[in-house]
């Protein structure tokens, strides 16, 4: 591997109080705490220009989604709001872990209530739905632990390679990438809020129609935690934790896409700015030594998608895997005639947001593909005056290899993968609608 | 990008005028009404040789075909008889834009209407035909508005490569493209308006059959507009508007094809004219400038493929959805008995040619990558003496590179599409003849 | 096009012989008859060892083959056993041509009759059988016309590209190709004939179960000629043609693939020659010049490739379009209970025959481009001493290029096909097998 | 062919000796049972060090898989356990060798009886399975066979190839491939041994309920040989006799699995090895003779995979084709109601077992492509400053050939091989299941 040389801001006092930091660890909870309120009351004092300033770094532009995933129990890595990625670390005793190993040990519980209710039910391709959904999420649980493992050596590389990139010329440059992210996550999450939301009032709703218990927001409660009531009687604070694991899964479900996207424009962002300034100096007459910088650079950063797709690969196959089931599933449902109004606002928009949201993490990761492939087209402009070996060998090299985000290696992430999924959907669904009966949805004692 | 050299005629005093024109525009109406009554007058002049003679270029031989679809209210953009590509230009305060948006308006409100009517019906995959319609209809008008606006930048760097290839070398050379062009839109045209005759006599005898209103010919009326008349009561005023939107209609739906093939036969006849020149030199001794200008043309006329691309790759992709569905759904339905003698000659005729249509459309676009390829061939046969740095470049590039049109970059258009589509079809319709009942069609009430 | 200059054996004396011939041909027919008879009388003198002897060249291999063709109407082509293909022509105004014109006015008389007989029974995926049969090999006949009349040319160049290869060395190489072509076309056209006998068996069988007549052969007759009697009143004479022309059409069939797969072996043969060549010196220490023209042969080959393609792809399309729905059917037939161990018998083996026939086409027609990729692996084993530009060359052409025949060039036949077609074959038979009702097949009056 | 130079440790006492043991073989079995004699009175004496150390060939890592193989009467090559491969030796007159053709005549009177027994029920799509799957057990012992004579040669290549290969730096990479081979084996072989176990539970208990005779053993012998005893009467030595034969052909049919994963296995490690010397030396400043040297190292291996893909391709077909066929069936099985606790353990743990070891050997074999792709990585870190012509040349061969493993080359086994054929399985099993009638399956007197 090529090993970027990067100036780590380690000097000896930070080195030593490190060791400090790491000997005190175990015994001084107090200290810590201490540390903690001076750091929240240096962030109480008024922001200065530079707060505010983006260093247009990945790893600062992803910190603020990181602190929401924590509060959901996910990425339990540490530093994820220190300046530079050499403040990260992953420690099994930190509280962050704890707690997301305890999410992930309550959702086990919960899998295993749903399989328990499902198999005492009608098996049935409709009704694998919530095992699905409990299985998924809780086998991103274990890949994003897994990951939080490795990112702080992968967020370590990325800035290497950042800093190997031309400088940024002004500060929107440099709020892009930070203002991007923060769009898309924000987007998401807001849609995914609302869908929450309305499958709420309709599920509410529901609860009046065909009513499990006499008041209606127990009713609501008891239908939204059956798996947890199928096996102990009704309890107001079961009811709550039933319906707060349930937030967390919901979210856990919409993070998985939420993630995936946001690398996928990480990584494209990287490709980007080096194109930009391939694009500026093609056709301009260039040494062979910009030509050997210029392909070492994109190595480089071929190098970092390489390490990032065996980091989050697992995800990206979930992430498919999972919306594709949906899409068949929903697809299928919808089919049947809607018990009522909240139902049919609550199912279209449900169905159109999973429709969309696939469509963004196909084709933000797949931009990863489109941009990789960018350079190869401007190296044809090159004149044949400043025509030498070191353009011959980028251009072989460029077109000798496919640059993409994976699902376990089993399918590269490309632009031609929609047309492949959209037919398969379609394929699918055509064969699908054969096993359906109207009557079976919709009905009480059903989910 | 490579930026072509290209002459543009514009001196002095052509400049003034047009800025002259452009501070005048806003106030007098009069006098451009008088500037056109002159342009008018010079056409009612005998033609001399000059008039008749083609000068070759895609902007000559486009015009004439724009101007028919202009009456149809598409394509809005000025100056398409212009003798040259800078007479072209695109302003939202033209005529034939507002007239273009009008149209758009009054085909949105026939969607609603058709939605309308479809909803108050039972859902069905053939129920959703004339959903389909409208709405494709609808985003190909906007692609076209689209498409308008880069218009005129397109053929100007269009009419730049064409001045860079070799020159023709007598007037049947240069008629070639536009009798090509000119022969696919007529006979394409003439069999669309068959089709629409023959829909016209069968829908009258069907009229008859099962008169929804005592007169044949309101009663035809009646069943053309039904998504109207599903609101408004029957009128005959409202009955011609309904007749001419869907006259639009269709020829939109037409021409949406036909111009995707012209497309297609515009870049092809670049590439063939490239290739020409190539074939007569490949295997004589050659120098490397030779190569070089040669490498450099190729590349001007694939950087024009890729924007053309960019600008008409959703109309393609559009063009290509469309036809997938109405072949399906007509075959579909071929397994249904016909009520009489006029409707089999109207359905088989409709099923041919769409077939047929859709198959020109595919090979005409996938043209384009073909002749792309050929080059690659005749490398292969340049002498080893004469043989040089530049050919092992050029052949290098032709070989790592897929030169196609493509829907919106999801597909390529390739002949092997070709069977690609054919076997998608197949099968979609074994699976969709299992849904199908007889008793469906046809009947009374349903369209 | 690299121009293969090769001895034509025609001095002044030939050229004028023929010029005299031409000049004679309208006139004297009774000249040409005595030539005819010399020409017969020669052939019956004891033969020498230079009369068995093979040269080796394809156009000698193949001439038995179409002397058979030719007395079942197809590719009537002049001189195919002329000791060179210099003697090959092709002439409107000969009776061969006359008489394969003549069979396919015959043949589209019986297709109509065919079509006129189906379209009032029931229409069906399965009772479009006969139209199918009928439609295929009018199709192929006219194809086979046409390759006639470019088979001359073609034989030409191929005969140059054997002169450019090296010699054999004794005579068992010579004799190979023509050993094998008529191995091949003896073994399947014995299995046809057999195939076309237990039809006979059965159908007569099958006559006697169902008599549509008294005597059990004219009652056979009447259910082989079904579609003429569907029109005519029964007459001996009409049987006999009825059963004359689906004997030719029967052969015409089987020729089809049968003249596929000998295109596929001389072509792979070709390639084997060269490959033998190269393998011998790819580790020794050549010469530039030996590259050169090793390469330049290899290109004479692909050229040739191209050019057969062309004559022969629309050829190759229709036998595997015709495989392949003739063994979707046939295969569901089979699910059926046969009426008796007669039919079991044709049935089966019809079966096998049509499956190992088809897969045989496949295996022989796809070696061309597993003979065309060999020359790379050899190319990898050039020692790095005598590595050198050409050699280089010859391997970035061979990478970059598929050769292989094609499908009217809508796919390419690769060994790789193989497992697509039947991935589709048992896709269409799943879904097919839906729509089978076993009831239907074996009563008497259907087919 | 590069002819690899390999020291054969043969002198002339070695070579005497063995012209001196040919001679004998015929006439002396009581010296040859001698030697067999002393060399188990070896075996008894107590193991120096020499003896557990392992040399690290594949040869000396697959022997003991293969004397289990050939108590199961496969694989009958003689000299497994020799220390270097020119110990091997395949001879028709070998007892193991008449053992094989024994096992595979009963085999062949086994396949007869099934088939009678189907032919005489319902023909069905399940029905058909214990033909399938003896007849896919009596082709794999052919194919075993027929690669038992190819084996010394093959086994003697892949010692010269290792011999090329750097060496091992300590007994732990020694030990490394013999390991992973044993524990592959050692595993599958155990859960081989539980399913057949399971099965045998699960059918007592069957046969319990539903019992053939009266005796419960009795019972089950009848039913696990009821194609016996469809033609014969219940004797105990014909039951323990087919039992005998029911274990031979499990054991073949997860051995041939086994053994395609063990060859997987051996050639990725090949590669692996070769790969882990370019890694430490690509970012180094090495002459050109060293990438002369690696590249032909390199070359070696691909010699030696495309040697024995082609002996053991047939294998892989078989096997992929097997368990495709298993799996849509077992699946398809999945649906029905189990009759018992134990059939629903049997029936569970029978189709995890299947789909791992499935995905398994898809894994294992396409590693061998993946492990062939990694140097095309690591040349791309060659430094500018000695990037020469030898690199260009490899790299370029890497990035134009595919080095996989095959079925047959119709299919090439890579990772993306695994998503191909689960979408096949998921299109098939949806169309299946619509020929599924739950009645069906777990009565009485049905298999």
């Amino acid at each position: 591997m090529l090993r970027p040389r990067c100036r780590r801001p380690r000097n000896l006092l930070e080195r030593s109080w490190r060791i400090l930091l790491l000997e005190l660890r175990s015994q001084n909870w107090i200290k810590k705490l201490g540390q903690r309120n001076e750091r929240w009351r240096a962030a109480q004092r008024y922001g200065t220009r530079q707060d505010f300033s983006h260093n247009g770094s990945f790893h600062e532009a992803v910190g603020a989604v990181l602190v929401m995933a924590q509060c959901f129990c996910v990425m339990p890595v540490r530093g994820i709001l220190a300046s530079t990625p050499d403040g990260l670390s992953f420690s099994w005793h930190s509280w962050r872990t704890w707690y997301c190993v305890g999410y992930m040990c309550t959702t086990v519980l919960d899998t295993i209530f749903t399989i328990n209710q499902v198999v005492h039910g009608k098996l049935d391709v409709r009704n694998m739905e919530p095992i699905i959904f409990h299985v998924s999420i809780l086998l991103a649980s274990v890949q994003f632990l897994h990951l939080a493992r490795k990112w702080p050596k992968l967020m370590h590389q990325w800035a290497c390679v950042e800093q190997g990139l031309p400088k940024f010329e002004n500060w929107q440059q440099r709020e892009h990438l930070a203002r991007k992210i923060h769009r898309v996550t924000f987007v998401l999450m807001m849609l995914s809020l609302t869908e929450h939301l309305l499958s709420i009032v309709s599920a509410i709703h529901f609860a009046n129609y065909c009513p499990a218990r006499k008041d209606p927001i127990e009713s609501y409660f008891y239908s939204s935690g059956s798996q947890i009531f199928f096996i102990f009687p009704y309890s107001a604070w079961l009811a709550w934790l039933g319906k707060a694991q349930n937030v967390l899964l919901t979210f856990g479900w919409s993070f998985m896409d939420i993630f995936v996207m946001i690398i996928g424009i990480g990584l494209s962002e990287l490709l980007a700015r080096h194109t930009i300034c391939l694009k500026s100096h093609a056709e301009r007459d260039m040494s062979e030594a910009f030509w050997t910088s210029t392909r070492t650079q994109y190595r480089l950063i071929v190098e970092l998608i390489i390490e990032v797709d065996e980091a989050v690969s697992g995800l990206i196959m979930l992430s498919f895997a999972n919306n594709l089931y949906f899409i068949c599933l929903q697809l299928l449902k919808s089919i049947n005639k809607m018990p009522s109004m909240a139902h049919a606002v609550y199912f279209y928009f449900s169905l159109s947001f999973l429709l969309i949201r696939s469509l963004a993490v196909l084709l933000y990761v797949s931009a990863v593909n489109e941009r990789a492939n960018e350079p190869l087209g401007l190296l044809r402009l090159v004149p044949a005056a400043t025509y030498n070996e070191e353009v011959a060998r980028f251009g072989n090299e460029l077109a000798g290899e496919e640059v993409a985000l994976s699902g376990l290696r089993f399918f590269s992430v490309t632009r031609k993968l929609v047309l492949t999924v959209a037919g398969t959907i379609v394929t699918y669904e055509l064969v699908l609608i054969q096993f359906h009966e109207d009557e079976k949805e919709w009905h009480c004692g059903t989910d």
